[in-house]
């Protein structure tokens, strides 16, 4: 029910005006006490609420899951760990959970692949938020494609698959250390570059400080960063701009 | 004995100068060797001293434990751990323990509450945090509504809930990661806001600092800002706000 | 108007539909193009909009100015430099500028001073930083006691004015360097502590720095922080608690 | 002459070996001695190399300037100073300068617009930087609708223009201080937030860098980030986005 | 008068317990409104009140030096800009100025020098900071040793003077860049080194961050730091030490 | 086959174009999926592909370990945990391990050793990253010479090594806490200094933050810096340097 | 055999030339291969080596531990783990532990205590970093004061104490959260004060920093400043200052 | 005179050991009072001492200069102003000045080239750092080979260049931004690379941080760093391993 529906049942007298107030106040979200799920995020943004799992206890947790796979058929938890898995597995028999990425998912019914996301990343050590970032774009419903170790050591091995990387419509690039990788490929392509930095590396890294740094100031055109290790994050803009340009409707 | 009465005391010869000299310094504590106990500071700022229990000795804690519940009705214990409390128990059986606030009470005589804090979290991972800030604040006799996960990746949420938050005398906002919500609070209300910044997130979070540049940056006015994760601290002057608004007397 | 007076209107048919939903949606405010005069404010948080005039250009600052004034008989503006003073004087005559606080006041009415916030301050060279607090809260109405100089290098200097910070119902503590003065007055009064750090100091001050995390970490209860030099902020807050303890409406 | 044409070439013996492996290597660039002028990423990444005029002696600007508005109908040049862009027009008449924004533009040809870009800024003072990114865009050729002045100090005045917002492609939100808008928006909006902290704000501001944490911390979906005041840097992005989902060949 | 006399007197009814009660709170400084004067200090610490000038409006700045000066007959001011001197010298035509140093001096009596103190600075770029301390240490009436540019880049050049540096009470010594100095002669002395870092350098010395790290880092024992650039406080330390050990009474 | 080689056969039509395009794209590297080993590295840079072996899988660890040792005669890994050498070990069981580097090494074929680098630790507790260093130049066929506890707290142990450290072609200096040592060292020798700190110490040394700082900052020449801990890259650099010095050739 | 003996025998022939140079390199330490021990330290700064404990490997720390048992009668171990105490009490089995100081002390002779160190500490969290000072002070031979949880939030408890610490040669005072504790001493007495930072706290105390700067930055005269819990740094100043004040020889 | 003639001329009675053992102690230098020159230097470290002219008085720079002149043919002053230069012609009319690099020259002795040292440089705005390690270089006598504007923008410029920069003994690398370039390099070659940070660049590039970090956390091998913007320091390691490597005796 939109305002304008509301407004016309005030005008025809088929709610009073008491009642009006509040629904307008209140656009839906259920009300667990400690948390407030918001059912409506999907109409608004396109994407049910994904469940940022870590510090949750796994009471809680368990019980926002369960709210949430009443009312979806797709749900996904990040940063979960095993012993909150283990426990909300109890309730909700059908989950799924990777131990590197630390990704729960419940998926009961599949959907079609949109389009194309290029998910590159720097090293093998970077893999773990690599796939984060991947598996949740698969999520949602994005094509994906991974390009792995094509760090700037050997930088023939980008150039090898340039090609590929430019036939997505955004790529994400994952990179630890130096973090050079994003504005390399951002000197090489017209697409979108969704830059990720992660916490690889020692000594003056400064737990992904660095790679940050690197992203933030890099000279070449078309990167944007998000935070370190998030690679859920880059996954969900890469969605949706990959879904923008492959014309599919968001919600 | 205040000064004027000593010095009463003085003229009329009922105590000797020396004596005087030593008691004109000493303001009322115990000296346990390791620790000074301040039974004066309950006079002189309305509240019985509370006990920062991280990294005080088991043995050490039980002391003061045992010298502040011999002379107050009510002793609360801060940042405590299970071994501590369990250890503290053993010497006084009545405290209680919270294991996700860490905190120890010891509760000989309920007192009334007076008033109203807001206490608001931003999302479900701040709750220790912010349930550190209402326990704290009942436990000093004010009284607290909470208000949990509204935080701004769903802000209607916060609108449904804004009338019930400005009901308050005080508020409290605890927020994670970005750490906006108490600006955003504090532009659509007439109350002071407290700003708690907790270590909730990661990445560039760094511990917590993320959402404590963003609350002493607030372009909003009347947000007021404590230390990351110290939510004992923001309802000691919630409490003390509080009490004088509804007129409370603090000793 | 308000929500229940429009919905009735709707019933009423007063309004129509379509009215009635743009009108919900836009709160009283001014749109100049470069900006947005939000004159709600004033009833959403009892103060008319102060102007923050730093990095404005002189021509916008002095249409905000004129569009507020034409509306309030009491106008704010902070961190002006003299060239903006000059620029706006032009066009609104009766605005006074104080070069060390920086602030633009214009008043065509005076207000009664409600209760009482001590400004305390460590040294003279925090003069500037507390002035602007001291000068805003008259502003507002509310009584102002200035207490200056009592920094802890001579603390009996503070000793022997406790009293009369005690007789307040709100403390403003200023101070940059060390910045422990806030700390030393919270734990000898029961009266809120708002503390502003300011980048008074050289070397590892680091602009303030070192004041506001001392001010942060303090181990006395009852304080609270504001950004660094913001002298503003804090009158803002303490003006707000002030009038609340005060029983004067903040509208 | 691509690889394929040049190797051609080769087997055709219309070119030797020696001769082909240099072009090999070789992608088109004009060597100035102090620079190197890449004519050939036009081609690469679908726009013309734009000049980022900082601490660039003037004589070399010019030179820069003349060498790529001999092949090129629409120059860009970004940082630029009032003298450097008087020492270039003395060469180039027919460049113009916004002072605000420190744009040099050179535009012998118009182009039409495509989609629509929304650029967000949360007060006047961050508009140098909003401008920057809006002037920017319209140099590549998209469309852009400029929403300035909706902080979060007032959200009312965010959630009028949300509508407006929405109809974009993509969009530009840029903040200072605590830097929460494009967290604000993300959470309202279903396209791409690009964010830019801006360098306003005083005290523990630090240059930028609380809003540039606030940002890449932020708990709504859909935000990447570029560096502080990077106006520019947005633009860009954002134009490569909205291009490609409004259908137009980068090239 | 002290509180011994005092309590006599009350004893003696030569003084009413009222004016005694007020007597005690007040130990003796001077209220000039702006600031608050300190002549007990001399009384306290053994060195009379040095003002801060910087940052301190000109005008105040002459009322404090005037005051000061009726009571000593030796007054130091330190970080005084040249402004600042020449306005004070309109009241006070008998000060004299250093412009490395930015040290404003009253003596209207000589002293002997007593002890030795040895000032060490690694480089001529760092005499300033070493001369603030030298001349303030001869202010107070050490001997004062100055032994400049022994820098580590020569370390023959310390080895060669060790033994003059030795024969000192107390050794102060000064570096910038990489602050190695103050280690290296802690390793060849059984005196206390108090260690002044210095702003000299660029890059990645941050303000003098770098040698601040080193010195608190030194792996020689005996070592103590003072803030960055702080000859002054240096100075006093080291005149403080240098008495208690040459038997002169502080006060 | 190299890119004449391979002109020429498309010149003598022994391969055809798009054969030739696709060749020359890619340079040898063998992929494995989730990583590619860079075999040519060796032939480009005249060392093999070395192992960093932290936060990779060690079922991926070994897969790359059995790929290099088919192709190499000597392997080294960097940064493993025991638990990762165990693993590897089942498969290889020829390969060594170092439990105070962290090395693993696989050497199937002696080399003779070739000039002499000197590895210098300032204290006991740098030796593993020491070790890391001189066991690394040693696995590429560098001689070194170990100079350990030569610290600046007792700088006559270096003095009376001194003569040993300049007979060396290249030299790497180890320190934590201050740092000091490496610019002792330059300001002493003719030879190129290779700076390692370490996060050895405590406190403010911030993980060796304050040992980099240092170095970077030290005001004798020809020192250059690694990062924290690199143990590995300084003996990479210094191997370089030996070999050039000591006329191999790199390949 | 110091320099001129050496000089003799040269001159008399009882010592040739070569080896006269290669005895005028090397003072007496004693070379273990991994550690250099220097025995003449105590000749050269009047105290033994005193052991740096952590990272050394146990099998090390006992070679070293034994080798100055042999040489002295009284040998300090500093931040020792307990596992290092127990491996080499079974080599020399009359050193004793203190778990909380994690000092390990051997000690073969008594010595006369000297003088009067006050050690105080603001809060019982300190005690430990307080209690390694004390404990280091009393093993070089130094009287030592205790004067422990005087902190600033009950200011009336230092008052009560501060005639005790003023009869002490030299102050040491440990304070960790905001660290004011020495600035206030320094403000009351004529003593030097050297300031202990500590890490103890949380949130924006960053492991001790907001201590460390608090003290760098104190108004107070007389401050000077050790690493941050480096309890063992400041007893080594102090003892050296009590025992010149005290007039012992230092060797 | 070395020690060996020494010791032989105390043996023969040619002079007394009080002399000698003074002269022990003094390398040469000349004592100036306020500088000590270390004239000595050049036989220790085969350059002359090079003049840090940042920060000295412009009177103690001429003399320094002067006393240099006297004993070389060649003499090289830092970061020189042009005032210092102009005041240092007056008395040394035979110098030179670079104002983009700040270089003061003084050469009355022409020196042949030896090998080959690549200067290259990311952009042009990285130039004046470029030209102070090239010219640098150059005047210590190695030959320099150019490369400039080759940044990762357009790689391509890059690859065209590298088989010039393969031929040099050692490669300087300088990149502001990102300061990727030095790595890139670093991964396509078998020659030490010096990568040298510049501050160019704005917002979170923090004064050339992060290229620094970015190069310290290099993947590729065989990079080693200077301070930020020390292309001088550079310069010197840079000659040092090119003679090394090409055969000249440094001395």
């Amino acid at each position: 029910m939109d305002i304008k529906e509301l407004l016309a049942k005030v005008k025809n007298n088929e709610i009073d005006t008491d009642e009006a107030e509040k629904l307008l106040k209140k656009l839906p979200y259920e009300d667990m006490g400690f948390a407030k799920i918001d059912h409506h995020r999907k109409f608004r943004q396109g994407h049910s609420e994904v469940i940022y799992c870590e510090g949750k206890k796994k009471e809680h947790l368990a019980e926002i899951f369960k709210a949430l796979a009443r009312e979806n058929k797709r749900v996904l938890g990040t940063r979960a760990s095993e012993e909150q898995y283990l426990y909300v597995r109890e309730q909700i028999p059908d989950i799924c959970y990777d131990e590197s990425t630390r990704l729960i998912t419940y998926i009961k019914e599949d959907i079609p692949c949109i389009g194309n996301i290029a998910v590159c990343a720097a090293g093998t050590s970077d893999m773990p938020v690599a796939e984060e970032a991947a598996q949740t774009a698969e999520f949602f419903g994005s094509g994906v494609t991974r390009v792995y170790d094509i760090g700037i050591a050997g930088i023939h091995r980008l150039f090898a698959n340039i090609d590929i990387i430019n036939q997505a419509s955004c790529i994400i690039a994952v990179a630890g250390m130096e973090g050079a990788l994003p504005g390399i490929i951002a000197g090489l392509t017209d697409k979108p570059v969704i830059a990720v930095p992660t916490s690889v590396g020692y000594g003056s890294n400064f737990g992904g400080l660095s790679a940050l740094l690197t992203m933030l100031n890099s000279c070449a055109n078309g990167v944007t960063v998000v935070n370190i290790d998030n690679g859920y994050g880059a996954a969900y803009t890469a969605d949706v701009i990959n879904k923008l340009i492959n014309g599919k409707e968001q919600r």
